[in-house]
C-alpha cells in the first residue's frame, strides 16, 4: 500500500490548487503537455517500438493522436459549454417562491487511470483518460500497463516534468506499477473515480474492490466488443471485392488488437457473398504474421484459434449455426463470416448478439428499406453505428462516442472525444450564494461561456453573436 | 418472477413504439399525465392521507410539485438541449481524414423505479424518477413502496389510464408490489437502469443483485445524508433567534423525514450561540408529536433517540466530542447542535463529516472571509451549498442539483430538476449515415434545437436569434 499511498495523498493535496488553476490555466497545461510529448517524440516512439513491436508508423500516429487530443481538451475548456452552467434567478413558481439556484459541474477529485495494453500512447499514460481527467480538473494517478512499463515511465517523466515547469501543483500526476498496486489504487480513499480500458474479468474484479469500499466510487470501464458488420445482399452485389478486402484489412489491422475490431460479419449466401468471402480470404492470406502485444495475449490467441500466434484467420460459418465462440471477443487477427440465406435468418442471429461499441451496415447504392430495419435492430446494442465503412479508427472529435451497453462498457459516457470529460465531473448547485462566493462562471455579469439562464440557453458573448448564433 | 416478468416484457415491447412518439409526443403525454393527476387530486390526496397521515396541506403541495415536474419535463423535451446533439462534418484533421460523425442521446430502455416512503406523490409512482424516465423515452416499471400501496396503485391507475387514452403503447407503465418483486425487477433482463430513493443498506443489496447480472446496469441511488449546517460567530451575533427557530422548524418539518433534513449544526460557543440554542429548544418544545411514516421508521427512531416515536428532540454536544451517532443520518425529528470554540475545532469536525446532499452556511451581514473558507471545505462533500437558509425544500428547476458523493448518492447525476433526465439516456454516434437513416434532430436542415456543429454551439432557430442570443 505504501507505494500507492504516496502518489494518492499527493494527488489529494494537489486537487484544490489544481482546480484553482482554472479553465484557462488547465488549457495551457494541456498544451504544454502536448508540446513536451512532441519534443520527445523520437525517444518515446523508439522505446514504445522496442517494447511493443507495433512499428514506428503506427506509434507515430498514436502520439499524434494523443497530442491532438490534449489540444482538443484545451479547446473544450476554453469553450466552457462542458460546465453545463445554469442560473435560475429567484422567483415565484406554482410550487411557491424559488430561491436563486446556480449549477455547474466541478471536478470529482483524484482519478485512477489504468493503461491499456493495445494503445501504449493513446490509452495509457498520456491517453484519453488522462487528458480528459486533467481537463476536468482532476489529478491523475496512473496504473502503468505491464506490457510497456518503460514507455509508461518515460511518458510519465515527460508529462510530469512539463507539468512541473508549467507550475502545476506537485502530485497532479502520479504513477504506480504492478497488479497489486492497481488493486490498492482503486481501494485508496483519496481516489474518487476510475478510468479503465481492459477485460471484462478485470473490470469485474475492480468493481468488487469498489463494492467493498466504505464509499463506492464511479468506475468507467471500456471492456469487450464484438463489433458486428452486416452486408446487405445489394451491397454484396455492388461491392463484393471491396467490402471483402476492407473487412479483412480492418480485422487484421494492428494484429486485430483494437477494441473496435469487427469480429463477426454477416454476409449473404450466394455468388456475391461467395465473391466477398473470396476477396477477404485473399487479403487474409496475404497478411504477414504479426507480433502480438504480449505473451499472454498471444497464448490466448493460439489456444482460442489453434493457429500460430499472430497468424490471421478467417472463419466462415452459417448464421443459423453460430458457435458460442463467435459471440465472444477474441483479441487477435481473427473474424467470423456468418452466411445468411434470408432476413429471417439474419434477424434471428442479430437478436442473439451481445452489445458492442460499434455496429456496421454495408448497403447497396441508394438502398434504404433493409438498412433502416437493420439500424432499428442494431441501435439498442451499439454505441456507434457506421455505414459503408469499417469500425477500426476512432476519430477524436466533439461528436464521437466510444461506449455502449455492457459488455462494451459499464457506463453511459464515452472514453473518446470531447464529452469524455463528463466522466470526471459532478454537478454542484449554489443556493442564494453571495456573488463573491460563486465561481466566476456563475456570476451575473460573466459572458464567456454558454449558460442556461432561467431556462433559456444563452451563447457567449451575447452582444457579438453572429447571424448563425455561433459562439465564435 | 412471473408477477414481475409480465410488466417487464411489456415494457420492453413498448420501448421502441414509445421512443417513436418523439419529443413532442412525449411532451404531450407528460402534460396529459399531469392533467389526469390534477383531475383526480381529491381522491389521491384522500387515500394518501389515510395511508401516510401526512396531512392534506402537505399532500396537496406534493401533488402540485409532481404535476409541475411533469410539465417542466415537457418543456425540457421541447427545448431539446438535453439531447446534446453534435455534428462533425467530414474533413481533414492532423490525425488524417475524419468521417461524418453525428451524436445525440437516446433512451436506455425500460427503467425500474423504486418508490420512496417519505414522498408518496413526489418520489414514488408519479414522482421525479418516473417523470424523467418517461421524458427520456424509457418505459417505467415501478416498485410500489410498502408504506403506501393503495396510494401507489391509485396513482398508477390514473397514470396508466391517461397514458392509454393518450395513445401511449401498452406497457409504457407497469407496477409491482413487495420486497421480492423489487429484487426480481432489478434482476430482470429487460430492465436497463434503476432509479432508487432509500437506505444505503437497501442500495447495497440491490447493487449486489446488479453485480450478479450477466449485464450489470446503471443504478441511480439517492441514499443517506446528514446535511450539515454551520453558523458563523458573526451570523449568531446577528440573528441568533431567527436561525435557531429556523433550524428547529427545518429539522422537524415532515417529522424530520426529508432526505435534506439538517441533522447536525455547528454553532459557536458563547452567549450568541446560547441564544440560538435556546430559540431552537423553544421551537422544538412547541412542536407537536408527529405521526411517522411507518412502524419500522418509528421503531428505529425510538431505539436511536430513546424518546417516544414522533417526538422532536434537539441534542447538544461539543464539536470536539461528537459521538459516532452524530455523523449518521437518523430519520425523524432529531438534530444535533455541536458547539465550537474556534475555527480549529470547527474545521477539525467538518473534516470528519461524511458527504451529504447539502451543506449550509449562515454568515454575518457582509461577512466573506470565513464563509469563503467554509465553502472551500464543504464543497467537496456536498451537492448543493446554501447560504442563510435551510436545506429542506428542493425546488424543481433547471439549475437544481439533488445529489452528492457517497453516501448521499452513488451517482454523478441529480434526481431532481431538468438534468435528472440524463440518468436514463446514453449517447449514440452515427458515422457516415445517409440522411434518411438519421434521427430528424441530426439532419443538416433541422434547426429546432441547440446543436454543436463542427465544435461550435448553435442555437435554434438561427435566423431569429434575439440580441441576447436566446433560443426563444
Amino acid at each position: 500500500m505504501t507505494e500507492v499511498d504516496a502518489p494518492c495523498r499527493a494527488a489529494l493535496a494537489a486537487a484544490g490548487p489544481f482546480e484553482a488553476l482554472g479553465r484557462d490555466g488547465r488549457a495551457g497545461l494541456l498544451e504544454a503537455l502536448a508540446a513536451a510529448l512532441e519534443e520527445q517524440r523520437r525517444p518515446i516512439v523508439a522505446v514504445a517500438d522496442r517494447e511493443t513491436a507495433l512499428g514506428t508508423t503506427r506509434l507515430d500516429g498514436e502520439l499524434t493522436r494523443t497530442t491532438y487530443q490534449l489540444r482538443l481538451f484545451a479547446e473544450v475548456l476554453r469553450d466552457g459549454g462542458y460546465l453545463e452552467a445554469a442560473i435560475d434567478h429567484a422567483g415565484d413558481t406554482p410550487m411557491g417562491p424559488r430561491p436563486d439556484l446556480r449549477r455547474m459541474l466541478v471536478p470529482l477529485g483524484p482519478v485512477a487511470v489504468f493503461g491499456a495494453s493495445n494503445f501504449p500512447l493513446a490509452f495509457s499514460v498520456p491517453g484519453g483518460d488522462t487528458a480528459s481527467a486533467l481537463a476536468a480538473g482532476c489529478p491523475v494517478v496512473i496504473k502503468a500497463h505491464g506490457s510497456h512499463p518503460s514507455t509508461s515511465q518515460l511518458c510519465f517523466d515527460v508529462l510530469a516534468g512539463a507539468a512541473d515547469r508549467f507550475g502545476a501543483p506537485a502530485g497532479t500526476l502520479g504513477i504506480v506499477h504492478g497488479l497489486q498496486a492497481g488493486i490498492d489504487l482503486v481501494a485508496h480513499p483519496a481516489i474518487r473515480a476510475v478510468g479503465f480500458t481492459g477485460s471484462t474479468a478485470g473490470a469485474r474484479a475492480l468493481l468488487d474492490v469498489i463494492g467493498r469500499r466504505p464509499d463506492p466510487i464511479p468506475f468507467f470501464g471500456e471492456l469487450s466488443s464484438l463489433n458486428p458488420v452486416v452486408v446487405t445482399p445489394a451491397a454484396a452485389d455492388a461491392r463484393a471485392a471491396e467490402i471483402g478486402a476492407g473487412l479483412a484489412a480492418s480485422f487484421t489491422l494492428g494484429a486485430g488488437q483494437f477494441c473496435t475490431k469487427p469480429g463477426l460479419a454477416f454476409v449473404p449466401a450466394g455468388p456475391s457473398g461467395d465473391a466477398l468471402v473470396a476477396a477477404a480470404s485473399q487479403t487474409v492470406a496475404a497478411t504477414p504474421v504479426a507480433v502480438m502485444l504480449n505473451d499472454g495475449i498471444a497464448a490466448a490467441y493460439e489456444k482460442s484459434t489453434s493457429v500460430p500466434r499472430g497468424t490471421a484467420l478467417l472463419r466462415t460459418t452459417s448464421a443459423t449455426d453460430l458457435p458460442p465462440s463467435a459471440f465472444e471477443e477474441c483479441f487477435g487477427p481473427v473474424a467470423t463470416i456468418a452466411r445468411y440465406r434470408d432476413e429471417t435468418e439474419l434477424f434471428a442471429a442479430l437478436a442473439a448478439l451481445p452489445s458492442s461499441l460499434t455496429a456496421t451496415i454495408h448497403r447497396g447504392p441508394g438502398e434504404t428499406e433493409l438498412p433502416a430495419e437493420l439500424t432499428r435492430r442494431l441501435l439498442p446494442h451499439a454505441g456507434r453505428i457506421l455505414y459503408d465503412g469499417f469500425p477500426t479508427g476512432v476519430a477524436v472529435s466533439w461528436a464521437q462516442h466510444h461506449g455502449g451497453p455492457w459488455p462494451a462498457t459499464n457506463s453511459q459516457h464515452t472514453s473518446v472525444g470531447a464529452t469524455a470529460i463528463r466522466r470526471f465531473l459532478r454537478p454542484i448547485t449554489w443556493q442564494n450564494a453571495p456573488a463573491d462566493l460563486l465561481p466566476a462562471e456563475l456570476r451575473d455579469g460573466y459572458d464567456h461561456i454558454p449558460r442556461r439562464i432561467d431556462g433559456t440557453l444563452v451563447l457567449s458573448p451575447p452582444l457579438t453573436t453572429s447571424p448563425m448564433g455561433s459562439a465564435h
